[in-house]
């Protein structure tokens, strides 16, 4: 990674984040303390491999720094979080999304805007960006468990993200947990039982249609079609009762496998994000009441709060990779 | 934590490690790179509170710098590891076996010895001791899971203990994963199912001691009293039937355990460590089969060693926590 000899540390003022998803890449300029001064998005170019995305992302940097009248020398970094698993915060092996195989992300994009520049995985990143300016602001260590289409996690220990060997921590929606009675069919991941297939706003759907194909009581959901995670979430708090089982049933294996986790690394907090959790304190007092049945008395006061962030938590979390990054 | 300014890094050359039991003191006296060059015990003196403990241990590290000719600006400083939850590499709530309420065990020791002291949890502490020198020689991040009378756990990543919010974090052995089927009554820590009633030395006997009620099917574990865990294991490698029902319980249990903190954490490697780890291989190769059975496939091929450190890797573990303590 490039280092600019002799900067001058009080002129490092500024740092982008990057957020790589497989449709568009968010972007923002931060100062080093973490305003966002600007935002913007560019579509991400996946044709042949992908092979323009890591440029059309440095032209965009470097169009950006001209346009504020930045030099090198203003700016401590890129980060960067990648829909893939990343190690020594810059290799992604695959990035199915992107068309990409192995791509030394860091280096290429490094090499590309002459400036530093670290990656990481988009889910680990969206929870440093909480940690560090959202739900977890003022925690060193927190779990953020993040429910949309599928379950997935990032884990801050002592204000770092744990990546793992493969750059494949975080995933908590494949912990197999789910008890037979509520399976409903193979995780895309090959197992059955994953967390995410009872705890994604898809496997909440998956759970309930099961419930309802079981008895033929009365609910506000039969029928219903199409039905999301929001209409039961929504029925569940009306105080539908068939619709009150499936989501207990959700935060009850959210609750567990915090749980477990909290018995390993006891973390400052819990960070629930993704769209599902617009259901707001009903599932976040679900999840904790789950939670607090099983786990060690170290870690019973642990708090869950909701991300904060919402979009914005992956050019945030990307900014603070490099936010502080010190010229030689 | 008193600092020695001016004194040359290249003098710096020992240090201490301690491993501070309800019963004895091991200490050991290190160059920073890790050979051993000494070791002994003193009782631990845990009457009126434990008031006579940290100064027991400073004279003794006095005494053994007096007889080594050793000077504060030859030691880094000395690393203790306790038998309690530990925040802040220093102060400890409550440590029950050495009658102990809150002590800042760092604080105290420092001002008793002149030198660095950091403490941590004891069997993090172990954890860290493979990780430099043991099992786990060579990875930068590792569980350790503990087989003794509990389910003892630590977790090193990037080379540094997960100590958590409370100094809380590695107490695996409290995971709520055993199913009604095999639980045998009420864990020490007030719940039911705790992993370390079906996987520790003694939740191994008691689950051997049901599933030998519940049938009358002949076994050489039949009408054995005492029966160990050593017994129940030696039985299960020789082919009696419900002895080995009874050790790929509980391998199942540690095998799921340990897959569902892969999926959050993708460690470079599992190490067995504890009494009931000599069984060896036949333990290791056990839980890997069944932690394969659900892992997540990043994980899949995570190596599961045992510890080699024996009861050296608390003294080793503790020395690390300040081999690398840096002059001003």
């Amino acid at each position: 990674m490039k280092q600019r000899k002799g900067a001058k540390r009080k002129m490092d003022k500024y740092c982008f984040g990057v957020d790589l998803g497989g449709t568009t890449v968010k972007m923002g300029l931060f100062t080093v303390t973490g305003d966002l001064l600007d935002k913007w998005e560019i579509p991400t170019r996946t044709e042949n491999h992908g092979e323009h995305i890591l440029g059309d992302i440095a032209d965009s940097i470097q169009a950006k720094m001209s346009e504020k009248q930045l030099t090198e020398d203003n700016v401590t970094g890129v980060g960067i979080g990648v829909p893939g698993p990343v190690v020594k915060e810059s290799i992604v092996q695959q990035c199915v999304n992107l068309g990409w195989g192995t791509v030394n992300v860091a280096k290429t994009l490094s090499e590309l805007t002459h400036l530093p520049v670290k990656a990481a995985n988009d889910a680990n990143v969206a929870a440093l960006g909480e940690q560090w300016q959202g739900g977890g602001k003022g925690y060193d260590s927190l779990i953020m468990m993040t429910l949309g289409t599928g379950v997935g996690g990032g884990i801050i220990s002592e204000g770092e993200i744990v990546s793992g060997a493969n750059g494949a921590a975080g995933e908590i929606g494949h912990m197999v947990i789910v008890d037979p009675a509520d399976i409903t069919g193979i995780c895309g991941c090959g197992h059955i039982g994953c967390l995410e297939q009872a705890a994604s706003a898809t496997g909440l759907v998956n759970m309930t249609r099961k419930l309802l194909a079981e008895t033929d009581e009365s609910s506000s959901l039969r029928g219903m079609d199409p039905m999301t995670a929001k209409d039961i979430l929504d029925a569940a708090k009306a105080g539908d009762d068939l619709a009150v089982r499936a989501a207990d049933k959700m935060m009850m294996y959210l609750g567990h496998a915090a749980a477990y986790l909290a018995c390993a690394m006891n973390p400052d907090i819990f960070v629930i994000g993704g769209g599902v959790s617009r259901a707001g304190s009903y599932l976040t007092e679900g999840i904790q009441k789950h939670y607090r049945e099983i786990v060690f008395h170290a870690s019973t006061e642990t708090p869950f709060v909701l991300a904060t962030l919402g979009n914005d938590a992956g050019i945030i979390g990307a900014a603070k990779l490099v936010c502080d990054i010190v010229d030689e």
